[in-house]
């Protein structure tokens, strides 16, 4: 029944562990931009601190971007290496936020209270669910479950640029476990938790279209110069056919169809593809001619524009014709697609589409490929178990639309498979205003922890 | 010879002429940006001060925007009203600027001596060489060459929108007078003036399309739901064919095709395109295919992106599926295009092309058609003949690409003919970072303005 004590004393501990977890969301850990480096040191600080009061052997190891937080403790089968990341998104448009998104609060909804603001889903909160449900069993057991090995990175949010020559370079040091587990993914539903085992990749460029050197008065210029707002408007339209799908040639290669046993499954979950888009004022799934929504968001690669700017764009109006316009535009990627390959083939693309005298530089936001995991370790169905038990309903084996694409590197460079197990929600508000983490997903989250870590050591 | 002491007054009063613009240039009165505000109205009130210290009756008006600043003085035929503006362009990207935009001084170029800053040519530096001509003429004379109006508008940058009302409102006073002077337009090139006959009118829109009804994860979302930065590129692209005509529907109604004697007289002027495209880095022109540089400037409607925003543009890469994208787009219009029902036409367009679950705003930035002014006045010839005698080569009838609502505004409201004379070249940099006016451009504009004023009361 120690178990339950641990379950118990989780319960009964929850007001300093939400303190435990205000504190380190007041570190404004935004990864992608320059002026918040000291503050990624402060939160991986933070948690080194943290894991070495429960006796955690941890340090912040130096990267070229922010530091990497490893910690090794306890002994014992299976040795399990966690991870999670303690950077953070920025936080604009900052006036769409109702609060302070780096002075969390506890606020009620119609469905329960949930911890308020940046980093509470993504990844904080989650990242803390394993070390509460550690630092529960170690005040119980007075030992830890078994030997475990803590990876902790600030980079998550813009590429992991980092993080494979880390790996690569500690290679030694972190193949040794025998199972990753990954705390960056969500529940399928309010009741019902998920073990993620597919996830699409992700390929980030910048491209960026030169027509004039400097920029020029759209009277004296507008209609002999050309004008590299209306040639990137013209890429981004031509990266579509009207069924929706890709043009970039050899896209699709790898793309695989979903196989009818996990199409079956699927249809099993009952997802709910009209409050998925209704919670977000949508009612038709925008994507391929002839797909699900979930089959698009889990299963079919993409290709989005995440960002596009040019010419003015303050107040009023200002008849500019500009010299420069750039777009932040990424693909996700499925199945056995080879990012670097799309890569080149959407720079050729892009290229031949130019017409004379604009030029295109390209900047690299990561490359990615999808993540399938295998599911014939024991220890998933453990975890599954485990997790049922702590819900109400039983768990599922899932896919997700987003990408994490530490799973592959953890395959390719440490050899080790990953147990990808989450407790947000779709309505978390991940990446933009008012993130938000159910504590009802905190206290069960750190609660399931403590179950698998129950049932993997038994 | 009253006329050549005039002008050697003008030379030799050069330096304190050149402290006067400063302090005008000095003052940040950028229309379009509401912080702004009082800065407009300290220059309205620097402009009546000058003025009142001339003898003009001269006061700012208030409008529901910036002021007006109007002035009366002298006596005699003919009754002359002239106008230029106050107000400036934004000054973005400012890291572009090689100095304070609004901190201006005189550089040595290769071509002379120019005057840098926001405003020195467009329209602080032409305003003034009207003003500083009257000060040198009733200097040398001790009285005013006949009656003038003064009409400084301090909105001209972001679509005068008090503008048509004031004249209206004011119709009586304004409308007395036998002709407008607008100085506004440019040299045909280094050693040709000129009097613009030709303008084109300017149509401005703001689009916004909504999505999402907040932003998403591009992998939560990405594929399921609709990107507007997506379907805004699509519009865009859709505006012009490959051809490069526009194809928003009923656009070229009222667009004329160049008269044989027109198209004869402007392949006289020796316009250099390879040298006006090289300037700004360009080798082709990108309009309609079949016309000429020149003529897509001066003869030729056009459909421009002044800026395009959405998403995250930050640094870095954020992988947000935005709720909104916005474009600030632009109609430059010829002949008899009605710029009403092109506005009309367009957004019926826009609406049309819009997906399910998508919604745009449209916002106005103003309306005005092309201007053809009648030369028939003799004082268009006298015009001609004073500037053939200041500068080396003959002054010139041309047209202008950009947009100078007023002239149609005067003949529509006030009944007036309007005259265009303006000494800025195609290298100042107007609406552009590093904006200049040449020192020689200020002082011959002076001159010219002399000369033109002697030969207007003979």
């Amino acid at each position: 029944m120690t178990l339950d004590a641990v379950l118990s004393r989780i319960d009964d501990d929850m007001p300093k562990t939400l303190d435990r977890l205000m504190e380190l969301l007041r570190i404004p850990s935004i990864s992608t931009d320059p002026a918040y480096k000291a503050d990624c040191h402060s939160a991986a600080e933070w948690l080194v601190a943290d894991l070495a009061a429960l006796g955690v052997k941890a340090e912040a190891r130096p990267t070229p971007g922010h530091p990497m937080v490893v910690g090794h403790v306890g002994e014992g089968a299976p040795h399990l290496l966690f991870y999670g990341h303690y950077d953070v998104q920025p936080v604009d448009p900052l006036e769409l936020w109702e609060r302070d998104p780096f002075d969390p609060a506890i606020e009620d909804t119609e469905t329960g209270p949930v911890l308020r603001g940046r980093g509470t889903s993504d990844d904080k909160g989650q990242l803390m669910t394993f070390v509460e449900a550690c630092r529960a069993w170690k005040a119980v057991h007075g030992s830890w479950p078994c030997k475990i090995t803590f990876l902790f990175e600030g980079e998550e949010e813009s590429g992991s640029p980092s993080l494979v020559p880390f790996l690569k370079d500690n290679a030694d040091e972190l193949s040794a476990p025998d199972l990753a587990l990954i705390c960056d993914t969500g529940l399928f539903d309010h009741d019902t938790p998920a073990i993620t085992t597919m996830l699409r990749g992700l390929l980030g460029e910048e491209v960026t279209i030169t027509g004039p050197k400097m920029d020029l008065h759209s009277g004296m210029y507008g209609g002999a110069a050309i004008n590299p707002i209306r040639v990137l408007s013209r890429i981004i339209a031509s990266l579509h056919d009207d069924t929706g799908r890709i043009t970039v040639p050899g896209f699709y290669d790898g793309v695989p169809e979903l196989s009818d046993d996990l199409r079956a499954q699927w249809d099993g979950l009952g997802f709910d593809a009209d409050g998925f888009l209704g919670d977000v004022g949508l009612s038709e799934p925008a994507g391929e001619a002839g797909r699900t929504a979930l089959e698009m968001v889990w299963a079919r690669p993409t290709c989005e524009v995440n960002g596009i700017v040019g010419g003015y764009t303050g107040e009023g109006f200002k008849t500019v014709l500009p010299s420069k316009a750039s777009a932040k535009i990424s693909f996700r990627l499925v199945g056995t697609q080879d990012p670097l390959a799309i890569r080149e083939s959407f720079r050729t693309m892009v290229r031949a589409a130019l017409p004379p005298d604009c030029e295109v530089s390209f900047k690299d936001h990561g490359a990615g490929p999808a993540s399938v995991m295998s599911t014939d370790d024991p220890a998933f169905e453990k975890a599954r178990l485990a997790l049922s038990d702590e819900w109400p309903k039983p768990a599922a084996f899932i896919g997700s639309g987003g990408s994490i694409p530490i799973a592959g590197y953890f395959k390719d460079i440490l050899g080790l498979d990953s147990m990808l197990i989450g407790f947000g929600k779709d309505d978390d508000l991940i990446h933009s205003p008012n993130e938000k983490y159910d504590v009802r997903s905190f206290q069960k989250g750190i609660r399931s922890w403590a179950r698998v870590l129950d049932a993997l050591v038994k």
